[in-house]
């Protein structure tokens, strides 16, 4: 693991995913930006082998015969190139926090840097590992839904109503500094998941987007709330919604699609469940595991519905996935048979692109710009 | 009452909504558009005198010693105009149904008569009248949510993801057709409502917008659904979904309101709910008449909380103002005091601009244009 | 009218609730306990006709050609029954408010009186006016849920949580005082209309039942809380659960229903929504006049689905089935043809026999009690 | 472990919960009815020592140096008592599924184990460990709500609706069946759940109290529902539903407690949340780790609110306690001190006089039985 040291949340979240299923050992990592914290971290968290950096770690585990199979990058947002591109580099398999890069350019390398490598880029676009989004998409794929119309997608959250980020909050400063996170604030950090969660549930492609992007804390320079129009490749329309700073809110992503044929909604805070409309008919709750829930729903849920699963399990299902995919390539299939539906370096491009294009939007006031 | 004869929706729900409160009596009606079918919906009805037109009303009526005191326009979108000018220049009050009119040449013209008469124009933007937006605004004006920052409104139905119009409904057939509804589709019959409630409990008025509309049903002229952007005078955002395409919701009218020190959400089929979030507090449900409703709240309340009121008291509570307001008028207050907060022509106005700016931007690709 | 003074609360909704479907004007009153009050009221309310008593008005108004054909009994309940006679001796037909009497000797002459006047007598068990539990009732009758297993009924409020009745709260004096209300206090008051509607929904009847009644009021002797086990004819089992002192509950009337083949749900607070599971399947949300309605629900339903009815709605079709009723029998249908659906003598009664068993078991330790 | 073979549900459901907080590992096992099965699922599972009974596994492992500190119980039932004596005679810590046993002379000889041994034994009184239930329990034990007056606990489920035990559904086999569950049916496997839960959050113990016991299920000699009325110690009463034949209700445990100064609600399906109200103010809607949150609510949370934990979360947290309460003892703290809130013997025996109260009672035509 690079990056995940004390403080911070997703670190904690990626080692809690890795173990649910049981596929991954955590033995090494540089989890802090100097290698007394990095040790300091690695102790507390009973990781035996810890290197100072990323470029060490990476060298010092592809020689050894036990070396890691695949590294969890979790750091903020402008380290993830750099890190990803040292492990692909020496044939060690990557699984990092989206999103992909701070900045295109870095974007770009990363990319090069998977097409050359044989290892594998898994980026952790964890909400496509909840059960009811993969029913959600195939029955898009299906066709229950007939040709998708619309698609409204939104994630509001609260906790920058106030400037959070000069309190001393960490996660604070880091997501509102540009160096750090990128252009995009709001659209970075929360739009990017609505994006791709559209994406990934309807199999569309945002041709171009016109998007208003505000920054309503006092002195801000990212945006922490966007309102973004959509048109898609094929016809469909939609919009999305980001918000930092939306009292009441507090991981409100949601999602709405539309099609000539019925509908779907579904919330990220009650994932177990999923609204299905066919057209003329009474709406129907799915559950996970319930009636009505299909095989590929099932194959990624553990226990019976009405337990819930929540949004670690949802998370482990990528890692499990990663450690199939591993396995499939070590057995010879190719990187593309091996992925399945994991989100890799295609979905971070498209990503970067999304934020690109909602900031270049915005500076021209809200022209539709192509992603 | 003018148009509501026998099958139109509408008529049924302002002879309703002006019985609840006992302030009105039906005395009068050019029901159709044909004398013999407005005498037939009139005996049906048991309605006493029976015009053929309403100019013939109008005239009848105010030459009258018992002749009506106030009219309710209840036709298709392009008879507001001719018919309310009728009555008002006889110096007979309008309670009209929105939209003002299907044209801006109608609506200036209306809007001039107005001015002219001294007979009062209510516009029947019933979901003004519910107790939960009532206290909504109240809460707004008084501060409760700060500076006011984002504000999401939407207004989706399903009932014409088939092409209903080119299968003999009635209603389906004049809201699609231009001459009849006006240029908005969407924007005008379910839109208005969305754009007149966020100016109602906000406040605020639209500076500009950008709208993004679509007709996805076959054949279809006027837009069934529509995505839109909005800059609010004095800095707030927002936006607007509206569609009649979007299978599983019937009158999913919804407004969500956020600013520097808390955020309120309401939803129309759930009407006696108001969730009111103070930032940093726990979110609270305040209940219609319930601990925590407002004086404003519970003067427009009929009966104690937990028993639901709905649509039709909501509607109910503007005849009852309208009465208010007759009364008022006639004891000599002026016009502006006896209007209180019921919309009138102005707020028709506001509509119409709405409407106008959302076809005038779509069909420039969705360019910023001023209201 | 009789009762429905100024103050009254179910006076005003009775008012209301004649209103809505047009069928009844109300034109004299014995409004209040004396004639100065009751003069007073009625000339508020725009009553023509008042008199000091309700013999006075029975007589007067058999005696006029023009006088009353039905009249609405809204009294504290000790007052039902004497009030009822008076008009049922006179052929005038009788609207009242449920439950039947205070007591179980009062109750049996006023069943004698329904059997021997001419005239019809209806008892306002509203909650069986909203179109969903029309439809629920319906449902089972056609046999959806299969053969009836289990009951779940509830009735939850908060208002008495404190000593309301000491601190000049008329509505809590009368509800919590035997005198006028009866035997039972929040049995007679929510519990039989749970009890109610759990009959008139599924169709069966109570056996037996077991109950625990309390009186966490300070100082009360009326339950203000109470736990029932139920055994219905045919082997269905169920229990009831009603309250006045559970806060954060408002008029929390809840109706479950499980059969051998499926499940309904519906709760009166959010009365537009009917929740229906057929075993195996995903659950299903029907909603008033909404894909999956039924003609019966539709029949007493006004507007389209997604525009809220409520309380007063619901209260308005037992008004309107009333004046039906009347007709009926007017035009030489029997008592039973003409009453329908509507409640009637034989559910007061019913509600007579579930109130006293409440009181009996409980007075034994909860011992089994038949009805 | 013992049990938790291939295909149990339970087994599986106990080896996630203890990974996820990294305090065990998995090393020993005899996880079926015969060595040869046994053998198969720990190769399957990865688990080094596999062994053909519990006592040859409590002997063996016993006598390594490296043997395990704690077992997990994870068979039907009946096998618990004698699985656990085995281990807590070895002083081995014992961490075992609900109930505690299937019969009363069973629990009595493991309750004797109990205290004759140093180890602790622990009970998966799974419910108890989410984090708003903690924070329930905390606002009670403050007096947020003053004396507790009622309490209402149910537990529906749906999944023997039809019967699914002569389907060839193992579950259901054993869990219909006396000798392997004990004497109760839906009381035993989740009715103690529900009183369980009463129990730990008001701190409160049943006194006495009158079950209504039913089979519905052709043949079911175990009851599938129950209807029970509670009377607590101190004078609050309660209610109890258990079912396992309600269409539509997956796993519906849900808390309900209303004191003189509020009430609480919640429910296990939507775990993350907390329902509030203070007498007299609006509902409070309470988040795991969102604001209102309890230091002790926030103690057993792992990721920010919104992120939805769920069962298995609050599942592994008895896990992380009972690795705490292991150490605690290690360092010298006496049982009761290290076992802190954690569900031990005691409230398995109080489980126990739960259930045969229940059987008692309903074979006693529901007679007030004490615990």
């Amino acid at each position: 693991m690079v990056g995940g040291g004390n403080d911070a949340f997703i670190g904690g979240v990626h080692r809690i995913a890795s173990r649910i299923d049981d596929r991954f050992q955590l033995v090494a990592g540089a989890l802090s930006s100097t290698p007394e914290k990095s040790a300091a971290s690695a102790e507390a968290l009973g990781i035996p082998r810890s290197y100072g950096s990323f470029d060490e770690m990476a060298a010092a585990e592809a020689a050894r015969e036990d070396g890691i199979e695949a590294v969890s990058i979790v750091t903020p947002n402008h380290v993830h190139a750099a890190a990803s591109m040292a492990f692909l580099r020496q044939g060690i398999h990557v699984i990092c926090d989206k999103p992909l890069t701070s900045t295109m350019e870095d974007a770009a390398k990363l990319e090069q840097a998977v097409t050359d490598s044989a290892a594998l880029f898994m980026l952790t676009h964890n909400y496509t590992g909840y059960p009811m989004i993969r029913q959600a998409r195939e029955m898009v794929a299906a066709g229950d839904l007939g040709d998708i119309r619309i698609v409204q997608a939104e994630y509001p959250q609260d906790w920058l109503t106030s400037p959070m980020e000069s309190e001393g909050v960490k996660q604070a400063e880091w997501r509102t500094d540009p160096a750090r996170s990128g252009a995009g604030g709001s659209v970075g950090d929360i739009g990017t998941h609505a994006h791709n969660l559209a994406c990934f549930v309807t199999g569309l492609s945002v041709d171009s987007l016109a998007a208003d992007l505000q920054s309503f804390g006092a002195g801000r320079s990212l945006d922490d709330n966007a309102h973004i129009l959509l048109r898609f490749a094929g016809g469909a329309r939609g919009m999305i919604w980001s918000s930092q700073v939306a009292p009441g809110n507090e991981n409100g992503l949601k999602l709405r699609v539309y099609g000539e044929k019925g509908g779907l909604e579904w919330c990220q805070e009650d994932p177990n469940y999923l609204w299905f409309t066919p057209h003329g008919e009474p709406k129907r709750l799915l559950t996970r595991n319930g009636p009505g829930a299909s095989a590929i729903g099932q194959a990624v849920s553990r226990i019976p519905a009405g337990h819930p699963e929540g949004y670690l399990e949802g998370f482990a299902t990528l890692y499990n996935e990663a450690a199939d995919a591993i396995r499939a390539v070590q057995g010879g299939a190719t990187r593309e048979e091996a992925m399945g539906v994991l989100p890799g370096v295609a979905a971070g491009m498209d990503g970067m692109r999304f934020i690109n294009a909602c900031v270049t939007s915005s500076d021209n006031n809200a022209a539709w710009t192509p992603l």
